[in-house]
């Protein structure tokens, strides 16, 4: 992030009395969370409908070049319109059914991601369909010059050159709003998963874009002249991921944990820092979550394994998609328990150091030690103080969250 | 699950009265979670501590047949030793290291995929490393007949058919303990993530498992002989997840959410039902986070998408592994907003029914009307009367925690 902190989206409803506010309080929306679009995910199968929104003036296309987004500046994106991407998308890639696109495929023709994100029900009088469904629709589309698209490409890339626009390469330089942050987040985790995954990881072919973006297909049969048989019938062997539903047609999203560990008296918070950070920055531990661990014991096998830390009682906090390439961050509070706070770093070597720090210090350090990992701490850092993560990365929330009253009850905290 | 209702697993340190269980209650240890195994991951690529653990006599292996567990009967899993499965891993797999069998990679060898699950800490005696880690070790193999291990495996296949253990089929007819649960779901969601992704996704080329079965690995070079040109040298082409760390090299997770939905005035539930269940049967709706998404954001859009329903704050309660093939099942609880209740099926067509129902007949069905899906209900159900998923399904868990205390400051509920 750069020196200009972005602004955090607001949480749903935050006027809202429920119970489950009164209870648990006011809900915690991080960064790149907070996306003013409704998905309306059923009509991804539906082309007419992907059609009329391709088409409407109200459209907006968000273009990315090798997996970065053309902005205005750090602070805004920038989106241009269906007449600006028809010579590089032709004019309807959604003219026809699925069912006729999967009997069609020729793996040799190469077609430029497209992904429909939604409708932004901010502006509902723009589009409609059905009576049911409106908003200005907004789609993601991967521009990167590559075969027949190359010329085309390029001249839509020197047009928005001129007008001042660039490709922003780098997430740490990107301060979006946060509605803006999270139709990037969308966008970016889409296309990555897309680009990362043309082949189907069953059986090894090339696969098919569908479902607007959000789905990858195995087609039974491939028009494409075959190198090692080139007199041989377009059929294909079978595979698993064509009958049924297979988790590996849909996009990935690798849960992620992170927690903030408070010691058993309550009075200290373990902080951990990586070799490659500036001097005196330091952050609360985190991990990938591993197959059939609930989130709770991820939590307890990821501390224990980087500081040799036992943990009792483990709380979700709030959590945040990241979209690098495509974690969702599922934050957590966990308590050590007693005579299980001894740090040993010998078990996985991830960690340069961890520490437990006292309350004060980070309370201060939120005040004036906070920043991007590539930027300088604020005016009021003092020289040899803690430094921590910035207000958009939720391992600030969870301390924020530990120092300020998630453990209220608690006088000590 | 079968009639018989297995147990659910212990929430770590029930006895801790740390500052979060006093503030938060006491940990929901769901069903498939508390795995007595301490998973040791950074040992995963230690090959002589593999060599050691693979051999010990305390060593146990979970053996599986396309996809199922090796068991005693329906209640109990069994285990074979080191000398059981020798005739069909070979005599040690780990011998070499994890550079040495890249290089040597041939596609063409069939090798049967075994995992290293953990060290069972609770026999610390059995077996020790490095005077850090002990207890006996757990492994999850593959024995399914096929190309060169086909006579071993079928050999071991009939031996502990002799001995009255079988393949149990199909995963309605499981009601394992819950330490043993959690063991086989490990089990089954590595054995069936490497079963699934034998090929590059990136580059369509066969992959070599590594670290013990927690990563698939695309070596650069293949000595397999090759149908296109038999004389080619092995190498590969270059492929993007040899370069950086890849998440299609580690094992997926999907993260799904499952949510109680409370009504605005906390007295009703909203429960939803799928054409192919048995009569009355109803559960809370669920669906699986998209790219991009809070867990927050994923509840709101799945209830609205399926029930039309419009929430307001959202609470994670707990979370389940779910190894079918590949859940994480993060449980929430939502309030839907004033004004936000009228029911529509229409966006969606996944729900036959979504329904309200009042605190009282919710309460009763828990006690009475629990069952798993293939199954009768408890003797004290009455014909007519609403039916609900089993303890060992999170759905069950969350309507309990709402109607039991989850919202126990609210006198409504």
């Amino acid at each position: 992030m750069s020196a200009s902190q972005p602004d955090l989206p607001e949480p749903a409803h935050p006027e809202l009395d429920s119970m489950l506010s009164r209870k648990f309080g006011k809900e915690v929306a991080n960064y790149f969370s907070g996306s003013p679009l409704n998905r309306v995910s059923f009509l991804r199968t539906d082309h007419p409908f992907l059609s009329l929104a391709l088409k409407h003036p109200s459209t907006s296309f968000l273009l990315f070049k090798n997996m970065e987004p053309l902005v205005k500046s750090s602070t805004q994106l920038t989106y241009v319109s269906y007449k600006d991407v028809q010579p590089i998308i032709g004019e309807d890639p959604y003219a026809k059914s699925e069912e006729d696109l999967i009997k069609e495929y020729n793996s040799a023709t190469y077609i430029p991601q497209l992904v429909f994100l939604g409708l932004d029900e901010r502006k509902k009088e723009s589009f409609q369909y059905k009576n049911h469904y409106q908003g200005a629709p907004f789609f993601a589309l991967d521009i990167t010059p590559k075969g027949p698209i190359t010329s085309a490409a390029e001249t839509l890339i020197s047009n928005m050159e001129s007008k001042g626009c660039s490709f922003l390469p780098g997430r740490m330089h990107l301060s979006l709003p946060a509605t803006e942050a999270a139709i990037y987040a969308a966008s970016r985790h889409l296309l990555d998963w897309n680009a990362r995954n043309p082949f189907c990881a069953t059986c090894g072919h090339p696969t098919l874009s569908v479902n607007a973006g959000f789905k990858r297909t195995c087609p039974p049969a491939d028009l494409a002249p075959s190198l090692s048989s080139p007199d041989a019938p377009p059929a294909r062997p079978p595979c698993a991921t064509r009958t049924g539903i297979s988790n590996l047609s849909f996009p990935r999203t690798d849960p992620t944990v992170i927690m903030a560990v408070v010691s058993s008296c309550g009075t200290k918070l373990l902080l951990g820092r990586q070799k490659r950070w500036p001097p005196l920055w330091y952050s609360t531990l985190a991990g990938f979550l591993e197959p059939a661990e609930s989130v709770e014991e991820a939590v307890r096998r990821e501390v224990w394994e980087e500081s040799g830390i036992h943990l009792g009682r483990v709380v979700v906090h709030s959590t945040q998609p990241w979209p690098y390439p495509a974690n969702l961050m599922i934050g957590a509070i966990g308590q050590a328990i007693p005579g299980g706070e001894e740090i040993h770093l010998g078990h996985d070597a991830e960690l340069e150091d961890a520490r437990w720090f006292g309350v004060e210090e980070i309370r201060e350090a939120l005040r004036v030690g906070t920043s991007g990992l590539g930027d300088a701490p604020g005016p009021e850092y003092k020289e040899g103080g803690l430094r921590l993560p910035p207000q958009t990365a939720i391992a600030n929330q969870l301390m924020a969250a530990v120092i300020g009253g998630f453990l209220g009850a608690e006088p000590k905290i």
